[in-house]
């Protein structure tokens, strides 16, 4: 990815909008040769037309592929191939690991197999590996059919990984050398290379059977006295990883312990690869943005100008799991149709229980998954958490509810109406406070994530349980 | 932080599971004690008891300073000031740099004076700059009245800026070198430190007014010729910062072109600090941490075992704008009793109508806030995007809508009260995407952060709305 330099002053956000002019102008210039009916071919021909194109694409070489990413992303599905089909094939590589998973779709889905080909092949083993899913069977055989063993090999291996698993992001660029040499030798082979590889601050030690015995910093290598043996220099306390450890413990431990960069090793304790901070970054991102993503009632990341059909289908299912409990509410409103047909002040009020009660227990259940997501809740903990979830959701109850149940009595000058609301008030926030413990560490004690699905069964319970627990109330004691 | 090698092999998990059994066994013989009425110098004195708090003590001196923190945040409030008390001051600092606000909070309460500046004692004037806020005043001046006047400027400097600039988040920890030397010269005046700053994967080449001309790679120096002058081997075009830059910007940018270290640069170009990618991992954990908590209805990151009063000043905030709405919700109820007495199953009803506008809505308002964050959205697209809402909702308006007026026919056998359920789902959904897109973007326009408050205001919409027209519709179309 060395390709263009970024640019440091001018801002990403000028670069889009000079590309959405070049756009623009391209697209009144064909409109107008269209309106006077000139044949296409003289349209190609069309200097003006042609000058835009080139200037747009002069514009493009000069980006980043993260930048083109970020432009392409930005850009409705039409302009985004425009532009996409003046972009030079030894970046297109680059821009597709850095686009969203949807917007690599849709890039793939218009290019040929010939063109995947060419792009794909100034691709490490290791960035293959990511596009691998997005890619068409018979490309991917293809691709593998031109790589050398050690390669097909790296690949093979890094495809067999989940990707929550380290295996899927580590890379096979690195610095291995041996502790009985100076580091004057270590020197004098760096400069054989003609680069490092990125992210490279550490080199990884290994004896005969390339078996970690250390690292040596490159801050290290670099103020020590080059008589010095790699062994007398080296650290023995490694953070390495395995290949099937969990991505986002790893991107924890990068975070923790401040690194760059971490051997990765067999349970041999045998150099298969690297991790490096810039995949780690990703991974918080992509981990964050999911909960976000997952808290919003979204499927997954959303390609902000798909079609309204593509976009409709990432939202469905939540949406159907929702109607469906918000049916069942509704049902057991229907059960008790004769009391407020009784008391009609009932259906204003029932709403303010049910919706507080699911407030309350959203901010329990936010706080218990992240504690789990950063591994601060365990067996003995999780004892104090729900005592203390409770002790506050009756502080709550009994302070909102009073609140509440005072509004309601100066409403409808119904003392008992009062006492019913503050008592439903109390009682379904304990409901909240259950349910918003017990989801989530159920969830996480069975291996699933506890994010996912955790506010909808929330609200269903704190729904129903709301509208159950103040309309019998009200049927029992003010009918 | 180099005090302690982070363990790889034993997770971070068993060393607080040791930790919480060390001091459970050390309740235990302090439970003992006190039963047998001992006077406390016997007990201080008591070998056992001794013993316990040594081994306590060993084992958190292996730790590194950042799963000392893990730890601490882990543990309740009385545990963790036992553990605390046994921490080295040496390490105190770095401590309290790694836990979160909360628990910072409570250590620092429990530190007295002298004990403070003992422990800022280790601290370089960035990360002094970042314990500031926390500090008492009186000890910020012992602490400034101890520094060089060099580090007296930084500090003032640091402290300058905003939470959320560059400035704030820089250290000063930076190798600058001239061009007109060759990397031999560098190699040799490199071996003079004793260590190099951490994170340092480039030199920063500046002229002698300290203006940057460029970086210097560290993977650049070493593979290249040392009889190249700098000039010749360094890069020109860099990504630099200034101080007043936002932090999330910046982050963004290390993001986007995988970057280790950056220079800050002032208005004159002149090199004044360094940024390097693990403070901009805590950039962007905080800033997806804080889009979470907001999302879930929490003001700030919650110490998971603060009191319950500490706990339910975090959760009041959004919980009284939230009861404002459900009783604005309830006063439209209100406002149609006569029609809710006269049909009934408007009451079971009515929530469906406004819960699903709730929840699509929050999936409108997730996509824009990220789309926003991203910079994905500018006047150009954002129209389009407003188009593509509306007619998502339709779609869904129409699909769910009349899904659902068909169950409400077929539950109630009443035609027309089965399109006034579809029509006022169509409509509501109508509401919510205008909501879910307006909000975030007007707060975006006005500076705000767009992920602050959007879903209490896109809910209260949906709500009330929701209400308003369902009831409206029935009490024209229905009575």
């Amino acid at each position: 990815m060395t390709q263009a330099a970024p640019k440091p002053k001018e801002s990403l956000q000028e670069s889009l909008q000079q590309v959405q002019r070049l756009l623009a102008r391209h697209k009144l210039v064909e409109g107008l040769v269209h309106k006077q009916d000139m044949p296409k071919h003289d349209l190609v021909e069309s200097l003006v037309h042609k000058q835009n194109l080139v200037e747009l694409e002069q514009k493009l070489a000069q980006q980043h592929p993260a930048d083109i990413a970020f432009i392409l992303e930005s850009l409705p599905p039409e302009d985004r191939l425009l532009v996409w089909g003046l972009i030079h094939t030894e970046v297109e590589g680059d821009v597709l690991l850095e686009v969203s998973d949807a917007v690599r779709e849709s890039l793939l889905a218009d290019m040929d197999r010939e063109e995947i080909l060419a792009a794909a092949e100034h691709l490490d083993t290791d960035e293959l590996a990511d596009l691998a899913p997005d890619l068409p069977q018979d490309v991917m055989h293809a691709l593998i059919g031109g790589l050398e063993e050690e390669e097909r090999a790296e690949l093979q291996s890094a495809l067999s990984y989940g990707d929550d698993q380290v295996g899927s992001l580590m890379d096979f660029d690195m610095v291995t050398i041996r502790d009985d040499v100076t580091l004057e030798v270590v020197l004098r082979y760096l400069r054989r290379f003609d680069e490092l590889p990125h992210h490279c601050d550490k080199l990884f030690v290994v004896d005969n059977d390339q078996r970690l015995k250390g690292v040596l910093a490159i801050k290290k290598l670099l103020v020590s006295d080059p008589e010095l043996e790699v062994a007398a220099a080296m650290a023995r306390e490694v953070v390495s990883f395995n290949p099937d450890d969990d991505a986002g413990e790893a991107a924890l431990a990068f975070e923790r312990y401040d690194l760059i960069s971490a051997p990765v090793v067999d349970s041999t304790n045998k150099v298969i690869g690297r991790l490096t901070v810039d995949m780690m970054v990703d991974v918080i991102r992509e981990e964050t943005d999911a909960e976000v993503l997952s808290l919003g009632g979204l499927k997954e990341e959303e390609d902000l100008f798909s079609s309204v059909w593509e976009s409709a289908k990432n939202r469905w299912p939540w949406l159907a799991v929702n109607i469906c409990t918000a049916f069942l509410a509704s049902r057991v409103i229907g059960a008790f149709e004769h009391t407020i047909e009784a008391l009609v002040a009932l259906a204003a009020l029932m709403p303010i229980v049910s919706g507080i009660g699911g407030n309350t227990g959203t901010q329990t259940v936010t706080l218990v998954v992240r504690g789990l997501a950063l591994g601060q809740i365990n067996a003995s903990s999780a004892r104090r958490l729900i005592a203390k979830e409770h002790a506050i959701a009756l502080l709550n109850g009994v302070v909102w509810g009073g609140v509440l149940g005072f509004i309601a009595f100066l409403l409808y000058r119904d003392v008992h109406l009062g006492i019913v609301m503050a008592a439903a008030m109390i009682l379904n926030l304990q409901v909240a406070a259950f349910v918003g413990l017990i989801v989530p560490l159920t969830m996480s004690k069975f291996g699933r994530d506890p994010a996912y699905g955790s506010s909808v069964f929330l609200t269903a319970a704190t729904d129903s349980m709301g509208f159950f627990i103040f309309l019998g109330l009200a049927t029992i004691f003010l009918l």
